[in-house]
């Protein structure tokens, strides 16, 4: 099935990343380079996280509002440190008709008389496109605040792709809000980071590190960009999320300006915050092992899966009334499940199919288990086998998946704990950047050294933590005195 | 408010439905020629259509999945008639970067450098990028059939453009589906009609002909084009839906073979089905009127508003308690309902913006009613009021809300019932083109004479309805035999 061969964690961690893309059927690669197909099992997972953080958003208050792909270029380069930021990876749109070849039938060409008279951006962001509507929308106080956000496809030119990671087109979330405060700007900010750390840990189980980007790893074009950072099972870090105080930057690029309850005229606070379909890149990396996908079951579309063991018709059909009623009773209590009834595929075939798939919990069921009123329950995260009474079944199955959803993120936040190292020398720093893990380190706040660490160690400061304890110490890197320690990793 | 003066339907429709689309706030220009920005009110009406479909798909086995933005030229090109159709309304990506103007501090300028060797063009539907990756899906019957829809935003480089009716990006899904019989494509063709026609009435509470497009009218690349065609109150057609049979064209063109049971190799048949943000167009030139949008209760974000009429604080206090107590209630029906507190405004003022925004239920309540143990209830659709006894007021609104469902759909069916007539000269032709409405005429089935009527009468034949009764007669444009009468209109 697979394009990929099966490859361990510990032999290879990318090669292993790429086939349990690939075999679990979550997304590929496309005719399109750097642009990938997200099949509909992936999509389906992908489905589950936007419900989730759309009830999120919309619980605190935002709408989701809907703006132009396109971005004229006069207004791309308003904001001159986003555009500079954005220039390098931007696909332009400069043509707007094809036309015959003259010269090979059936065939088309560009029509060079189809020409646009400003060439469009595809956006990579839409901060510009929004301020500048955002203009129109904004006189006084009493239209503020503005709390939007939109689900749209963006794209960044990228030339070393990877699925769900890095990719040309992805699909992501952008809030874009306006206050009239710079208080309430930032109260915004820390509000999204939190929605996304919470997400992360309750719905995804996985654990994030809350904290502020130095001034080098900003979003281009915010002042102050906070953000959640996860560590994959290869010890490197992934950021899953951002959240980005923009200042009045966007309002004084394209003049949006409001008057306040005094009177007075002044320049609105930006946020804007984002996930994308690189979380799904995040939770695979998290929880997953060398059987395939590990899923917590609040993001699994299929929660549980009944597999009948059979040998005549008659079996199967004994055992088919028993598995819909387990099936119809787990479906009231808003679980999702599948009996597995394909009869040209052995048991042991689909056992590893949806161990592949990673669906939490396994019910197998056999003309044996009915005369004990007995069935069996696996659970894909240990991989432990149990026998159970058929009259407990159904809660024993609900108690299940709250366990296993606990424990997937207490294992990942063990591992973390784990790969986390206090780190006071270069020889304990390159001893963790090689073996994989967080290393807190004091740095001395320098964006020279920031830059030569990343030179020399391929490590980045993923974040300064949120209420990060102040001690005084020497930078690891210069000896330089430093106020507290940071967290560096080598990251995705 | 707005920047459209208000107008009546009967002075001026094209700008009524302006005036109604920014008055409402749903949707407005943007800075992007022909691209759109739909307005957190719009959307949030976009969202129930799209959940009730999405809903209806999965429930008729579909999945959803995802495929890229971009089509690279030589694929779109390769189903021939699908290309040539969409060839002159083609958004081109030729370039992947931009860079510094060297003469123009601060601005950019599209990278020469950075030419793609091969143009990628903005999907202005996706057949040709979703079969090309069919191909690696389909080498047996057992692969089939592959069911998917897919939300998206499509580009069509439009001149002239309107607001949700037409608009160079909009959003729609897209259904594609791969089958290995001729007949299985035509049910899911047929049955996918029937969902569209389904949301239209039950949801949209708009009357729909379900029919099949001639020759000239069907969807570049198909073998036969269904429809579902909506009447507009100035008597114009709208085009609601379509699902295409695109017979094995796509599998022909991108090399998809399966093989069958049999053991026997062959092309797979294909659908395509699709709506989009047009519907919003279709939603508010169906029922809204001069005072504003009016929203069927199915798909209104507000269904309920509650105003308070209060002079004084305390009586505000007093209100307010009994108005949630309402609110609660009525919430727990799952109808959404809003409060409107806000002590600036007048209730005559509140109610002309309720009104506007097309809420379906308004109940005014003040100290006099809270004496009598009253509530005035108002209704959208027909602007009745009365007054209620508070300890029924629940069931009131529940009922009130079905009722009002149930009469916007009348109110269109007779509607269209009664500017539907049977014509039989060029003279009763003209007429009800000019007064607005379809005419069921004989045409003798030539793509020739359907141009030409088009030409004289700038009219189309909207569809050949499903189960059309079958009767002799004539032409009434060339006098030619005929057998059935088709739907003709004037069309947005």
């Amino acid at each position: 099935m697979s394009e990929f061969k099966k490859v361990n964690r510990s032999e290879n961690y990318s090669e292993w990343y790429n086939y349990i893309v690939d075999a679990a059927e979550l997304a590929q690669h496309s005719a399109v380079k750097g642009c990938m197909v997200i099949k509909p099992y992936g999509y389906a997972i992908w489905e589950k996280m936007q419900a989730d953080l759309d009830k999120r958003f919309k619980a605190t208050g935002h709408s989701n509002a809907y703006f132009p792909l396109f971005i004229p270029k006069s207004l791309f380069e308003a904001e001159e440190k986003n555009a500079e930021g954005f220039a390098k990876e931007c696909a332009v749109v400069t043509h707007y008709r094809l036309k015959a070849d003259p010269d090979n039938k059936g065939k088309l060409i560009v029509d060079p008389e189809a020409k646009l008279t400003e060439e469009l951006v595809v956006r990579p962001t839409s901060e510009a496109i929004i301020w500048n509507t955002y203009r129109g929308w904004i006189q006084s106080y009493r239209d503020l605040p503005i709390l939007i956000n939109q689900w749209a496809n963006v794209v960044r030119w990228e030339m070393r792709t990877r699925l769900f990671l890095r990719t040309a087109e992805f699909l992501w979330q952008e809030g874009h809000t306006a206050h009239a405060t710079k208080d309430e700007a930032i109260a915004e900010t820390t509000q999204m980071l939190k929605v996304y750390a919470s997400f992360a840990e309750d719905i995804m189980a996985m654990p994030v590190i809350q904290g502020i980007k130095t001034a080098n790893e900003r979003f281009a074009g915010a002042d102050e960009t906070f953000c959640i950072e996860a560590m994959m099972q290869d010890g490197k870090a992934l950021q899953a999320g951002t959240s980005h105080f923009l200042g009045q930057n966007f309002a004084k690029a394209f003049d949006v300006k409001f008057t306040g309850k005094d009177g007075k005229q002044d320049y609105v606070w930006a946020t804007s915050w984002g996930v994308s379909t690189r979380l799904m890149g995040a939770l695979i990396m998290t929880h997953s092992d060398d059987e395939g996908l590990v899923l917590p079951p609040k993001l699994a579309p299929i929660q549980v899966v009944i597999v009948p063991i059979f040998r005549s018709e008659e079996d199967f059909l004994a055992i088919q009334e028993k598995a819909n009623n387990i099936k119809s009773e787990l479906e009231a209590k808003g679980v999702s499940v599948k009996f597995d009834g394909r009869d040209t595929l052995k048991p042991g075939f689909k056992f590893a199919e949806w161990e592949l798939k990673g669906v939490p919990v396994r019910l197998a069921l056999g003309m044996r288990d009915i005369q004990n009123n007995t069935i069996e329950i696996a659970r894909r995260d240990t991989k432990e086998k149990t026998s159970t009474s058929m009259d407990t079944v159904v809660d024993d199955v609900m108690t299940l998946l709250t366990d296993i959803q606990n424990n997937l993120y207490q294992r990942a936040l063990d591992f973390r704990t784990a790969k986390t190292k206090v780190v006071n020398s270069k020889e304990e720093f390159l001893k963790v950047m090689d073996e994989g893990g967080f290393a807190m380190a004091h740095w001395d706040g320098s964006s020279e050294s920031e830059e030569k660490i990343k030179e020399e160690y391929k490590a980045t400061i993923r974040c300064i933590p949120l209420n990060n304890p102040q001690e005084s110490g020497t930078c690891f890197f210069t000896g330089n005195t430093s106020k507290e320690r940071v967290v560096f990793a080598r990251a995705y």
